[in-house]
């Protein structure tokens, strides 16, 4: 039996810059679909900036159809301000794909960076090398963008060794 | 010239429980209009937690159709794990305003429980009494409820004053 080709959506989330990328995966194979950066204008109230943010993704969504969606579980240590900031951009990029019926999977940025480059620490740069390796066509200059391709490969890796699983192990 | 009557959301996001309270503010008259506390069911995931709030903010919305919102400036110091969880669901407390084309104020802790109580580190059930002699028609029951009363009282002081004064200090 032949895997059905299904469409990730992976997004990196900030308030300042929120990287997304869409690929479609079957079986082995992973294809680049499109990927992107959204900027909210910083000009903007920070509930203005969140409604620009939610109004992008809303567009990436509709426009890109994903079958599933995949966020990195990120939170910044030092700063519980920063933390807070990048707590609100999350917010609204698992908020998205869930209003359109979307389940959307978090990993931890170890898991990450480990399926993509092979080790746990690996730097922006290195993702960004094995990007253009494993999905050739999609020339991404963005390393948030490349981030978030990076997130939607693992939860390709990840869904499809859970679904070999008899007994996957999920958190009730 | 009599200052016309405002309606005002204030809303004390949590992700187990966000408060919300609408007052109108006319002149130096207080008025309780409704209060609640949201619980999106614990067993859900974070996403579709993040789509329940979203949507019971959106019939707060509808039903009280506030002219002004206002939230918490709060951060948890201690644990970066829950300062994300309490940014994720800020995020969408102040989302669902700014997508009503309601515009957000935010307060910081000390000056919300200032404004109420009169001391910058009131407890929460000082509070909660508080918001029984200015608004004897509210008669919450939940902090939280009490806590996003307390938030729309604060944006109700302060937005008069700010409109008092002949050049406003905004930041740009």
């Amino acid at each position: 039996m032949s895997p059905s080709p299904i469409r990730i959506l992976g997004v990196d989330p900030g308030l300042r810059r929120t990287g997304w990328g869409v690929i479609v995966s079957e079986g082995s194979r992973l294809s680049f679909v499109a990927a992107g950066v959204i900027k909210p204008d910083d000009k903007l109230d920070l509930a203005r900036r969140l409604a620009a943010l939610h109004e992008a993704l809303t567009i990436v969504l509709a426009e890109h159809a994903p079958d599933e969606a995949a966020v990195e579980e990120t939170f910044v240590n030092t700063n519980a301000s920063a933390t807070l900031k990048l707590g609100q951009a999350r917010g609204i990029a698992m908020l998205v794909p869930a209003l359109a019926g979307v389940p959307v999977a978090e990993y931890a940025p170890n898991l990450i960076k480990k399926t993509v480059v092979g080790a746990g620490h690996a730097e922006k740069r290195q993702i960004q090398a094995m990007i253009a390796v494993l999905l050739p066509k999609s020339q991404v200059t963005s390393p948030d963008a490349a981030d978030a391709l990076a997130i939607a490969i693992c939860h390709a890796q990840h869904r499809v060794s859970a679904a070999r699983l008899a007994a996957p192990k999920v958190p009730a």
